[in-house]
């Protein structure tokens, strides 16, 4: 039996993969080509653009921090594939989100929504990140590499700041969105640490 | 040569996989960004947010039950091959009847359609099972695994129960396609368990 | 090294399972839903329907015969490389003349683009079989397989005749669409034979 | 630990493959179905189906170097990791370049647009190779396989030029990209041969 019992890990990080690039890769569709070749046209185009760069960098973390995740797991149970599903049902309203914010030039309701979804995806992540230290058990990889995991504890606070913020300030909210991701750009050496240290041992 | 004489079944799992992952995901398209940044306008988008939702469900499942049902074979051959397309094409329409739900909000004809895409799915899904215990033989994993299978009795007898009560009432046919999703995302544990036993003997 | 030298085969698969699987998938886009839940908007969408069914087989079968070919190579160099990515953009093509064929309800001109598509598809394939062919060497476990390969001479002469046809009667045309597509459908064991025999020597 | 001690390539190569895989295959989308069986609204698409090919074949080098290069590696770093995303953000672009090319039939800021997301992913390209080879070492697979390079210090060059000569000939400016892109359809034999050498070491 492959994967040692239960399920392997390979098709859910197939899927995963696929959902993500997908995800990643339709939010550019909203950039609809000008249908003249005016420098106006395009530079009208902005708000569209800086919220695909938002966004694309959002879910690259995601997919960063989910493709560190599962290394450090070989197999995957029921609950693990379904929370899985969850995180991925909220990215997945990711370009609907970033289309609305760019259309409207990031108007409050939609920059709120903005963080209501990137909130409900962080819970997401870190359901899904709790079945799998449960399943390896509180001495596992994962369990030990996110540690005091400051930045996943950061982050929904900044993102439920951000949405009442919105309607207050909305470049305030706009600042906490783009906070949240610079703090994540920053590599996680943490889990690479946990696992040179394996190494060694 | 790998997979031992026939086919390996990488292919067909990464094919699937990308499959479903684009089903699931363009989905998401029909949820088109509101032009203003109203908020009756994003409550008029529930009719579309709830039948993704459920579609989002209902791809999930088959993911999920694809996933487990491919665990059990190592090898495949032409029939199964092209089963799976067959499965792959009725989910392929998902989407189509979804946005039609979604945007006649819920009206009689798409309702029942939306039961004879699933029904077809729902076969194509036994044919294709079947498919492969006939290649595993009867004393198979996956013949074990299914055992007396009724959730994939019960699935399509309330399809084929939605189709026609759509044009009586159509929350009834919505509430039992509910009944169904709901059905499936209690965990199925029978082939994680056979797995199980499988390793202690 | 993996895969002995030259390029291992597994990215050139799942490169060609990604465009496949959207191509096969995006071409649902569309059947675009009506906006009433009328049956005869519905039943008017006969032709865009009928038109996707036909494609979707038609690319159903490229990837098998793709995943049928690559079986029996475990390598791939820089040739095969260019020669599948030479498919793959004919096949990228298919929903472009599917939606035309379909919206214009069979019309003769989209009737014979499509046949040209298919054609250079076909002549495009058989470019990489050679590829694949020379790479083997004459007695290649792939050379063996194809042996006369007659469905793979028939079919561009099939698609050659149907071109000008299309100017005379259309659904000539689609009835020879329809026929290389049958003669496909019935399972190749050519290549399944010559396995069976790799083993058993 | 897969990989020995950092992150195994296999996920960056398929979430990358999948990546490509749509950019390359939504471009089609911008190929519209005309809306009458007409012969002249075929030849009018011809802007458009100019600049899918050469988007295609742009993507299709992209895909088949990275290829190349991660063969020469078989882990990945964070730094590795980031500077891949930047260079599929970039490639991200091309399908809105190519139909803002395509729509307005070569206007001279689409195709400086193009030569600038071109030029980008080009400068993208070079930092994730200096990303590798300082991982791997001075001596290591990649540095010794790029050796001078020409190709790679040639093409950013021309899109360089092409860039301001779009305002001036955007004929020019076409023929340059068309030149990078034959520069590069001939086969780069330069890793090949150095595993090649490998081998009989």
């Amino acid at each position: 039996m492959p994967g040692g019992g239960m399920m392997g890990k390979g098709r859910l990080e197939a899927f995963s993969d696929g959902v993500l690039a997908i995800i990643i890769t339709i939010m550019v569709l909203e950039l609809k080509a000008p249908t003249s070749p005016d420098v106006n046209e395009l530079a009208h185009l902005w708000p569209v653009f800086a919220s695909y760069v938002l966004s694309f960098v959002n879910v690259g973390i995601y997919w960063n921090n989910h493709h560190h995740m599962f290394h450090t797991c070989n197999r995957v149970n029921a609950a693990v594939l379904w929370s899985n599903l969850h995180l991925l049902f909220w990215l997945s309203l990711v370009p609907f989100v970033t289309a609305w914010m760019g259309e409207t030039h990031f108007a409050s309701l939609p920059m709120a929504t903005y963080g209501v979804v990137l909130l409900m995806a962080a819970i997401a992540y870190y359901i899904l990140q709790s079945r799998i230290i449960r399943d390896q058990g509180e001495n596992g990889l994962l369990a030990r590499a996110v540690g005091g995991d400051y930045k996943g504890k950061i982050s929904p606070l900044f993102y439920a700041l951000a949405i009442p913020s919105a309607f207050v300030s909305r470049w305030f909210a706009g600042a906490l969105y783009v906070a949240v991701a610079l703090l994540w750009l920053l590599p996680d050496r943490r889990i690479e640490r946990v696992l040179a240290e394996e190494q060694h041992e």
